[in-house]
């Protein structure tokens, strides 16, 4: 007779299955599925993830979790059991207490409010989306109340991205954050602005950017005989077994660092899913943990090193080698073109300073609405007040303004601020990892990223989700994510 | 309240969810799956046949068939009912007459068995295959006596693959066109072999040869909205939904014919899949019928299409423009290569003429030994005999003999016939289509299909599994399956 705690390993493993199935058949859509055959496939995604949903909210889990919680202590394995239960109670406890109803309104209402979006994004249209964002932040309400909330009902929402995270600490560091980057802004634009950036543009084929690609990602660590790379319009990474992992870029041929970034971005993810331990596959020990410890892994590898002057000593010259164009341009000046420093209306083609101005904006805005203080009608002038006073510009248009994201109409509330938690704990663990591997610096200039990678596997990959995101920072660092490493490292960066 | 036919229809297009889902996750296995990835995606596809087999053989399918089988007539839909009732009571009385026990082991023995086979055949080592033959003859027997037969346990395997066909009947249909194949053997052979078939080899790009395969594809009517083609090393054509069809060649960049006709073959099955109806998918009706009439669709485009004169006459000066090669081959040279006629050892490389002849020889060998009549340890010793004996050659080696083809490996005794039976589809449906349309070969001369596919869709795609393959070639044709029609087309095309 399997044990309670067997039970749910299996049915944990067996929720795996069909939820890896569905990642599959889900890149496929990104990839390769041709134009008719997108209606079915989502009524093919849509049954696996109801078969998973139904799996994972059986009543009998309830049962074998209550009676592993109550059971003796003592186990050799203790720690990994503890972490795997932990995380059982707080899965199935979020998906129970949604009830069916309100899982199906949002879906139906989220697909309806992607469409309404696109539209109102093209027109440069809010009261489009209007209605559409009002809906969804009722349902994101009834959403939080569900699920339960101590402050603010927004808690609930970040926590489904950020176990352990609220926006009280949230506004503390942020705020911390906004003053770092805005007294650094002006020295940062001065270093970095030297150069018009078009100097970069020449004719960079496809081909030779995806062989080099390919031996940037092959140097990182990114095991190409369990992942490999595609080409969409939206790039992504995504784990769908315990040795597959698939990353996506898309190119320009009129500058090779768009993939290339794009790639170290994704590989960064796709180290962590390599790095989760194949055997914990299937449960909570072999998932990552958030969005805020993955988007560490992307921005450590694409910024912290990808932008760094030591990993272009290395592959500059090599770059040389395959792109033509390049003669063109000295390393200083390269090093110069992208680590730019200038403030935009658009998030996703933002710099590493001003970034993450876009993200606190975001966040203290879908707060308030999430609150009630503001309501949808007032999201556009809200908007561009506060983007002229943190930003200093008028904002054109609200495709260029409140309409640029997908997130809201996805009702992703409390995703955005993950990207900046992202930003701070790659500063972080790059600092403690350079820290702790004397000479780590000079294989990095020579083009050996292996110390590192073993370094954030020890640190971070292998725990999965033993730890919630706060107490894995403080076993890798020996503190909790704070904005002190990350302003120090951009000080150095564009004030040295 | 649902009535019984339509929880049949619900629990049909569930399964056919599920099904599909493993065709996504089965060609990606083929075409785009990391190394690594392949244990765990042997998991994923066992759980996905499992739940489909589970949802397959629930004890309600009884009921509701039986309830569905009792009711009135004088439904509007009456013939369509009929049809999926009939198969739907097919299917699951074959599912629940298999033992869970059977189904495991046959899973088990089949997959050590392909790879004895594999190293049997490398090894050119009969013994090495040997323990593993009998034990799959042994499980097929216990399979045929489960699901039930009459005069030889052979008809119930037949009836796996090509529903309605029995042993008699093929044994008939078989003497008779043997007899036509040996007779035309030498004629065609000397008016083929005129020409050194090296004549042909030269640079074919990839690249090319995809633009060029595309192109005559798209030709014949095959709709790249709702497919595509990748690369593998065995060739097939999957359907993985109603609007998702996805075919596979292999490149050979001396000979583009290889590329070509392979893809006419599978553009052929592609048709068919792209032929049902799109609102019967997941229902018997949306489903094709028989690998019989399958590779008679692929098989009429490869080979009564395109390998004919016409044919050529349109696409050669379009093949010279592409391929700077076929400047030194003369279109009558090319016919000649494309369809020389000379014996060989190896089945998958053999011509119109002798390809059947390799059909026979297992067709008379697998049913001597389900029936007992050949001993496993007695095949090479026989099936040398008979190849003397119909190809008056010696056959070199196991490798080149008993041991080329991998179907009894997998279980798949009755599987052979199929290909036959394919072939005189083909001859039939194609002569009647020229038949019934005044003006066809003329469109065919031009590089038009139009006419052609429209006839194949209404008399054969569009039914499904309305008919059993007789019948459907009854309405079709107004006969069942015969060899005259073979017989006469391969006498005009080699000795005229």
């Amino acid at each position: 007779m399997p044990t309670p705690y067997e039970k749910l390993i299996a049915r944990s493993r067996e929720i795996a299955l069909i939820s890896s199935t569905g990642s599959v058949i889900g890149w496929d859509q990104e990839t390769y599925l041709p134009a008719k055959g997108v209606a079915y496939r989502a009524e093919q995604l849509s049954y696996l993830a109801g078969h998973a949903h139904k799996l994972g909210t059986a009543p009998e889990i309830g049962d074998w979790l209550l009676a592993c919680e109550t059971e003796q202590s003592g186990w050799p394995d203790e720690d990994e059991r503890r972490g795997n239960i932990r995380e059982w109670r707080r899965d199935y406890d979020r998906a129970t207490k949604t009830p069916p109803d309100l899982v199906t309104e949002m879906a139906r209402v989220s697909a309806l409010a992607r469409e309404a979006w696109t539209e109102a994004r093209k027109k440069s249209d809010f009261p489009t989306f209007l209605p559409w964002l009002e809906k969804i932040i009722a349902l994101s309400k009834r959403q939080a109340d569900c699920w339960g909330w101590e402050k603010t009902p927004y808690n609930a929402l970040l926590n489904a991205y950020e176990p352990g995270s609220n926006a009280a600490d949230l506004k503390v560091l942020f705020a911390d954050l906004r003053q770092t980057l805005v007294a650094l802004l002006p020295a940062a634009q001065q270093k970095t602005q030297k150069i018009n950036p078009a100097k970069l543009h020449g004719h960079y084929p496809v081909e030779a950017q995806q062989r080099f690609n390919h031996k940037v990602a092959t140097a990182m660590g990114f095991d190409f005989d369990a992942g490999r790379i595609d080409t969409t319009t939206h790039p992504f990474c995504s784990g769908m077994g315990p040795s597959d992992c698939r990353l996506t870029t898309r190119y320009d041929e009129t500058d090779f660092t768009s993939s290339l970034f794009g790639i170290m971005h994704e590989a960064g993810h796709g180290l962590y899913e390599q790095g989760l331990r194949d055997e914990a596959y299937g449960t909570p020990l072999g998932e990552s943990v958030s969005l805020g410890i993955h988007e560490s892994q992307s921005r450590l590898w694409e910024n912290q090193v990808g932008r760094s002057r030591i990993f272009w000593e290395h592959w500059y010259p090599l770059a040389r080698e395959v792109f033509s164009h390049l003669k063109y341009v000295t390393l200083d000046e390269f090093w110069m073109i992208i680590n730019r420093v200038e403030p935009t209306f658009i998030r996703t083609e933002s710099d590493e300073v001003t970034y993450n101005l876009h993200i606190i904006l975001r966040f203290e805005m879908e707060q308030a609405l999430i609150e009630g203080t503001l309501k949808p009608v007032d999201v556009p002038g809200a908007w561009n007040t506060r983007f002229k006073e943190l930003f200093g510009l008028d904002v054109p248009s609200d495709t260029s303004g409140c309409l640029q994201d997908i997130h809201w109409s996805m009702g992703g509330f409390g995703y955005f601020p993950t990207y900046t938690l992202g930003n701070l704990n790659a500063a972080q663990l790059y600092r403690t990892a350079l820290a702790k591997n004397k000479g780590l610096e000079a294989e990095i200039a020579n083009g050996r990223y292996g110390t590192l990678l073993d370094w954030l596997r020890q640190n971070v990959h292998t725990h999965g989700r033993r730890y919630v995101p706060k107490d894995l920072m403080r076993h890798a660092t020996g503190e909790p994510t704070n904005a002190k490493y990350f302003g120090e490292y951009l000080k150095a960066k564009f004030t040295t």
